[in-house]
């Protein structure tokens, strides 16, 4: 029996990468793609990687039409036009897992002042399971609704919560810096991204103002059981795709390196998608799959906790359908290895 | 003695490049840079890179302006813009190198139908030397007017010129296949040359229809003094700046690549900007500089014949420098080494 | 039922490609992985994207424990070496696709000359199917020995013999010119391909020397009937992956554009792995796939057929599991949609 | 009156860009080239995009010929070769500027421990400039002996010093996250940095190892006038050139970014090749200059310096050229601009 599938925003690079899985998927059936493009331009029309895989029109988004045609939605929409959407979609009974960032903060007053708008259905905010499987598989398994994590979140949380779990390191002083290729700013044409802007550069940018801190801290926050503050400095780097995540932690007394390594490897043992390894982590490993792989290191009194995924699979479309199939019942890995 | 200089059309690469080179100039004095861009932006707000070079606001285009401050303008405007400046600037005495295809094409019809639109100053076209001081060294020396060459047929003309004037080659068959860097695709933000679109692809494009096709057929006839119809097809390649050119000629009888080699150095051996080589062509060797690199070789009964230049350089304003040191009286390779 | 499987020379970049495919294949079980490395080696100490895939160690080639312990062979060895053991292997039972040239020539001689060795296996010669199935599906069902297609003959063969085959197009003075990503030339360390090296450069390289114009020119020879010297020339192009082929080809009388791409599409309709489009070709629409993009212009009295493909999958591991699964009686786009 | 040069080592990447920038210098005569590859190679055979600029062959290192036919040598020898060369250099005398790490660090057992090697000339440690002629201006003036100072080293200490300098940061717990373009490892073939490897791939390497470490520490030390332990981790990223550090300090009660702004300003108010700028810092802007961008960010209690530079030009020949000019009474930047 397959899940009828309606993907809505479906023009942008999570959405591709998202649809590429889903052609793999043996349980998945694509219903229903839809943009807000002007003309009748089918899927492959905006992805032409993708003509001879699916023959579907891109249509308007119809909400009435979604709950009657599909059981299952992923919305690809951008930040509070996604809530706004989803929130008239849960009340039909179909299952969503949503990119955007409106359902991952859990305090509404954090979300508007990060997001700078009114957030369109934050009576759900702290109901929704934050679909990252590493930690609350259980929660996402029963969810009609899962909150898919940001990308820089997915990398920094992965290699910072289970130290904090176990209390190896400490709440405070993380310092969080991370580098990331060029899809992660999306599909828009927008001048700084042009390939003769971004290509041979490396910049800082949105240092203290990049909203994917406040959900890095607060997830780090819920597993340490007491206030984290994470400093995170996100950076742009000529490559298509991959975070590489460079985490300053401070080990608790008596902690060392390997007394870290040992629990990560310890806590993920049973992970299909993350890999705590003793070779060097490198994005190129990660690109175009679903792992994250993990190291830790001493420098001085610190601890250095480096980690790579790529951006727009474990940071977005894979772990959308690993949600995806707890949430229906597939084997978890189904169409990611 | 200084030349006051106006650069017209300030914020895109061409004219940052050229500004590079002016400001290594010892005899050119930048006084006016335009834009059509909005607001109180200076010439570092739009080319960060030359913060500390230049202290100038960037200012809207006005003739008067220009033809009482300067002695001679750079137009970096687009193809018919820049023709309807230019022509009410030679009405006063400045002289003028134009970066934009509107003087290189002689007949008027041709223009009107590859660029589609009326020309603003056709009554000139045919005048107006053409800015290869390696063909028309002299007849620059004396203009008021250069129309700067198009970077694709720079590349393919240096590599032809010689063996067609020698009659080394057939003016029949001549296939010009190009790649370019993206910089070649200017500044807009363009969907088509974001990073993610023009990293990791190549792409032919404008195959049949591209403007430079008129114009490397138009000097090569010249040369040959008989008509040349060559048949050209450009490629986008994942690379900020630089053209390689494979030309693919026709000998004439009893013409081997060593006569072709012997020609081709023959004829430059005075240039200083044209290397031709026996050791492999690649666009990194001529990155960043003023060099045309050319190589022959023998294929079946066909020789090749390949060329490299960086588009942003020789194939436009290192050659406008070029123009401007002969036009002005300086040492032709004043600030281009 | 699996198909128990060596590769010999799991350590380059197309063995890795090919351990990708085989790692999502539900009936191939790698039994064996060989190299000529040092050391006690696992496939994840060479690839460590494959960790968590595979838990194989590399050991030293040994054609009696292949011959008894797998039913399938891929050959990854260099040419020469790799016919001395594929010879070897043929004697007892199991089925193999060589991934070398060793098996693409039909002419001892011309092999010989190009290749500069003696072959190890010569009288197997001209009786071993090309594995390209749009041209030899049936002769490779057959087969116990498959020779896999180069990666510049895969795109330009594609190409061409379906109007060389139609007699639409002239077998004399057809022009290939290709450019390829960095990964055609291997992983060894060689300072040509170093990142600064092949970085921002373009190059033309072995021209009217590369040993894949025989293999292009003997192929389209079959399909036209008689004899075609095909002008090759490539290109190296700063990517990874990706090969974009331009034909420059002489239409016979009153054949259009129209009239070829007509021919490719009803020629290919049948073909899950090649598409005939009729927007741009780019190299990014066919990476990471076994998809052959193949388009058709006019050009002055030329046609200029553009194909992409993926060089180390359509151009190599994707086309030898399309052999495989010919071959093993599977459906022949296991694992590669 | 030009001085007579010797550079040797000449067939590295920074030996290439030095060459480059003499080939521009009005009063450079460049005399000799070693290098230590056989056969009679020139300059333009290791380097094919100098053809035209230097007619000099490669010679075999001798310091008796340099001693008597050069004023100045630039020693571009890998550490250890590079100290025993300049030692007996140093006794006729000429005037080196000694790119290695030879003569950096003063305290011969942290060399020992850090380098793995016996000293060759340990007794000039702690009498040779460090060639940061921000810092170190007069005691370069003065001296015959210059050490070079590293790339990492260069962009992180010019963010640094002045804060320490002025007491605005506390020197515990400074963390210098760093990342480099390619052509930091040199030019050797290495696998590791293979285009394939490198390009669209991200790394941290020797965190806790790097030899970089103890320089920064050095100098941070000797501004501050109290020990300095800094937490430095390189990374290397898709890019040729150009290094992008972020360095997170705490700063001292009441200190702000705005006043952390305004000591860089201040300090660096007269230099001609420190920009504090309140732009966006990208490698792009000092890419192929001699310039070090700088800003500074406040993030939750830390302030963030990020600092750029071309790693083969600051950090390495323009800096070696800068050290040049003041050690032989020439304008600073001469070349430089």
């Amino acid at each position: 029996m397959t899940t009828r599938i309606a993907v809505i925003g479906a023009t942008g690079y999570t959405a591709f990468e998202l649809l590429k899985i889903l052609a793999r998927h043996p349980s998945a059936e694509l219903i229903i793609a839809t943009s807000r493009q002007d003309g009748n331009l089918s899927i492959q029309d905006v992805h032409p990687a993708l003509a001879g895989c699916f023959d579907l029109p891109l249509t308007q988004l119809d909400v009435e039409t979604i709950r009657s045609e599909v059981d299952f939605v992923f919305s690809c929409l951008p930040h509070a036009a996604s809530a706004s959407t989803v929130g008239s979609l849960m009340n039909g009974g179909v299952k969503v897992v949503d990119f955007s960032a409106d359902y991952r903060l859990i305090d509404l007053a954090v979300y508007e002042k990060w997001y700078g708008v009114e957030h369109p259905d934050g009576d759900r905010l702290g109901s929704v399971p934050y679909g990252l499987p590493e930690l609350y598989r259980d929660e996402i398994r029963q969810a009609n609704l899962v909150a898919n994590p940001g990308c820089y979140p997915t990398s920094a949380i992965l290699a910072l919560a289970p130290l904090l779990k176990e209390k190896l390191i400490s709440t405070n002083d993380i310092i969080v810096n991370a580098v990331s290729g060029v899809s992660g700013a999306g599909r828009n044409a927008n001048p700084a991204f042009q390939y003769c802007e971004a290509n041979e550069n490396v910049k800082a940018y949105g240092i203290g103002t990049h909203r994917h801190a406040p959900e890095i801290s607060q997830y780090c926050t819920f597993v340490a059981e007491e206030n984290c503050e994470v400093l995170f400095t996100p950076h742009l780097v000529p490559m298509h795709r991959g975070i590489f995540t460079t985490c300053y932690v401070r080990p608790n007394d008596g902690i060392s390196a390997n007394d870290a390594f040992a629990a990560l490897r310890d806590i993920y043992c049973g992970e299909q998608f993350v890999r705590v390894v003793n070779h060097p982590v490198e994005t190129k490993n990660v690109a175009n799959t679903n792992y994250c792989d993990l190291a830790v290191f001493q420098n001085n009194d610190r601890l250095v906790v480096v980690s790579a995924i790529d951006n727009l699979i474990k940071g977005a479309a894979g772990a959308a359908v690993q949600n995806f199939n707890l949430m229906c019942g597939y084997d978890e890995a189904t169409a990611l290895l």
